[in-house]
């Protein structure tokens, strides 16, 4: 189940990043930018929550490790940016996945921080959705993720299914995890083909 | 009086939730969006301070309380738009009493944590302006706060208040506090009302 | 040699500062946003690093000098904005000695504080060019340095030079340094005369 969880997050931190490249090359950035936007929506999510929770330096600047496989999607970004974008669905398969990973994940490293259990939650959500936003920030766009699609609720519905395991006692950490993940995905996978999207307010009430 | 203070650090939290509820809407972010702009908005600027003074995990981690009160504000502002920018005028007072107490209680966090007097000032400032500056870069605008208004002034001129009164030594730390918490309050509403504005340089600079 | 590094801080701190304020008075903000954006561009990358390496307080928030360096030199752009723009080429050399400067200091802080020799380059370059982004993104602008232009790669050079010389046990850590800087310094000037940039992804891949 180790196994299984390490090749979730070598999935998610690809697609991540990834998607952060492809952005950028959409964008016009210049080959030092896509690295940059790749590495940053792969690791953003998760620097903060550990400076927030303490754990310093962060998981992506213990090793170069994270850094070296970001630039390697971006380089493969940038020189093959058209099969890219027409792989894009099995990306957002990875992506999918990725965000259930880095959602549980960062959850379990908040809980073990000693962060009471909600906040872990909202720290796990910042880690699967933090990256992205940044992404979109700095590459000149309103953040996806704040505005349309059923992106941050497939991670809270994974999120609050390690809460409520973790009140029930439940035990078997790892298989709820995946248990928790699977969800994730599946919603994520609902949502994209079927166009689900949050109500906005009306058009109305704006000014 | 700590309970005086108490209800300050409540009726600002609301009001910065508010304002980051209300722009949410106002540029069409749907309901997950407009709950986070909320949150964001109430908490950045102490979460950042809290993070460069080495308070860890930030105020805003240590229980789910204020998330809940700003997903409360971020859902009445979602069902009830119309109403709150009708009630604006309301908000602006909240939001400069909070502005007030956010400034003076960041500075005086600053302080016991050994910061020296002046950046401890700068880290009061952040604490009031931080979150707003975020809200406006995530929704796509500007930062209102540097561009226009008297709103970092009035936050000054209290942070200033603190620290002279530091430097002579004069007792009673929350009658201090409420004082100059008082004093960005009316200088709020006297701009407000008086339409203040900071020189910005000659247009003719303007490359 | 110490004097040299701290003349070089000097100056990298004077020049990014200004940048930052010629941005903002660009961009119509007031004399109170002109301080924050040559505030924020001179030291966020070192805050940012300092938060990733566990220095708390960062270097930054110690003491007032920084602060009020970069405020007088916001309120020398804000009054004489077309003296400060007809100098740009001078700020630009400054600046050139500043990437350098705050490049390889950023490495070796982070080397210092434990942190393995590619991931203290990273920070080294988020150093020096972090503060920058956060300048063009507080601006309403795209980040330029991911865009054009050859000014990461000027500091990435002088970085690896850094890690070469350790890796390869070399004595005289103030030397390497000076030759580093020099390096990155040298690297920028031909970089702007000779109009150098970094390829973009070719135009037909975008969607």
């Amino acid at each position: 189940m180790t196994e299984l969880l390490n090749a979730l997050n070598l999935a998610g931190t690809c697609a991540f990043a990834i998607s952060g490249a492809t952005i950028a090359v959409q964008n016009r950035l210049d080959i030092f930018g896509v690295m940059v936007l790749a590495f940053i929506t792969a690791v953003a999510g998760g620097v903060i929550r550990d400076l927030i929770i303490g754990a310093i330096p962060p998981a992506a600047f213990q090793s170069w490790h994270v850094l070296a496989l970001t630039v390697a999607a971006a380089l493969l970004t940038f020189c093959a940016t058209r099969l890219v974008i027409r792989l894009q669905n099995v990306v957002q398969l990875f992506d999918a996945a990725g965000l259930g990973f880095f959602a549980v994940d960062g959850t379990q490293r908040a809980l073990i921080h000693g962060i009471e259990p909600v906040m872990a939650g909202t720290l796990g959500l910042l880690t699967g959705i933090g990256g992205g936003i940044l992404r979109d920030v700095l590459s000149g766009n309103k953040p996806l993720v704040l505005s349309s699609g059923f992106y941050a609720s497939a991670a809270i519905a994974a999120i609050t299914l390690v809460l409520v395991a973790r009140a029930l006692h439940l035990s078997g950490g790892e298989g709820v995890a995946i248990a928790a993940v699977a969800l994730c995905f599946c919603l994520r996978v609902l949502a994209i083909y079927g166009h689900w999207n949050l109500p906005s307010a009306p058009i109305g009430t704006r000014q």
